[in-house]
């Protein structure tokens, strides 16, 4: 009897060992996939935001999102509001537009993961000049029912505290 | 025998509704500590913001922490960086700092939080005059050893991407 238990409490401590180990590998293997989703996530957001593609831009975006865009007014406080943001700066530029996301930064922490990054595009003006800013990102993203969407997002030129001119061209 | 078997199972189905419900309970009353900790973080950094205390007010940053502030350069990747950026800042208003975090909003996932608030802030310039500023303010917490500290922190004004200026007051 008393081996009996012996061989039942060593059979329980290694079966938690090993549900741990592979917890831990899932969780891991987990990770690794989120990252890889938002990655293209932002790959995807970028082609659609050359494209001017307002509708696909939103779809990355949670319906209770909440925006500080680089551009007045100081916040953008639902989605209906982002997208006309969206439609307003877009359609300042009659030319094509090229961009890039840059130093992409993601963590991921279980369902909610938070990213930096640099963007860096070119706006065709109407006369055929372009117009080139950079600007910093600043995104918290929550997954639900497998889909990552952006939560928050704040998008800002650095600004010369004692002149209020802002560098549209920042670098690091 | 039967019987046994049906009050056992009784007894582990009504031993697992009562654990879910008080994890339930413990996890909401958690996050209610954790809102209530973060919310005080935010009085206890104005505070030592006003006093132009730079060594209290890098206490609630993490050591691998990363900023895009209002200011240039464009990113402060360490926290070395970003506490010569507060005493550079701070070190240009000898006079009097008065300053309040308004529509602090605050979600908590587990171990990770975000915030969303606006900095209002007055700052005694050499002559007596007095500069007031007007920031968006976006940061990312973890919690680590019962502690909240900020991870990523992004501080901007929004700018009229036409004039290059930016608005240092800006209203929502």
């Amino acid at each position: 009897m008393r081996k009996l238990v012996t061989i039942v409490a060593v059979s329980v401590i290694l079966l938690g060992i090993a549900s741990t180990a592979q917890h831990l590998r899932a969780q891991s293997t987990a990770a690794a996939d989120d990252k890889a989703a938002i990655r293209a996530l932002y790959t995807d957001w970028n082609n659609a935001f050359m494209k001017k593609d307002v509708d696909k831009i939103m779809s990355f975006y949670a319906p209770d999102m909440f925006a500080f865009d680089a551009v007045p007014p100081r916040e953008y406080p639902t989605w209906a509001a982002y997208k006309k943001d969206f439609q307003t700066f877009l359609g300042m530029f009659p030319g094509p537009i090229t961009s890039t996301i840059n130093e992409l930064n993601i963590t991921v922490v279980g369902t909610v993961a938070y990213t930096r990054s640099i963007g860096d595009g070119t706006y065709g003006n109407a006369d055929g000049t372009k117009a080139h800013m950079v600007v910093r990102i600043t995104d918290v993203l929550r997954k639900s029912a497998g889909k990552w969407r952006i939560v928050q997002e704040h998008v800002s030129f650095p600004v010369d505290p004692t002149t209020g001119k802002a560098d549209m061209l920042s670098k690091p």
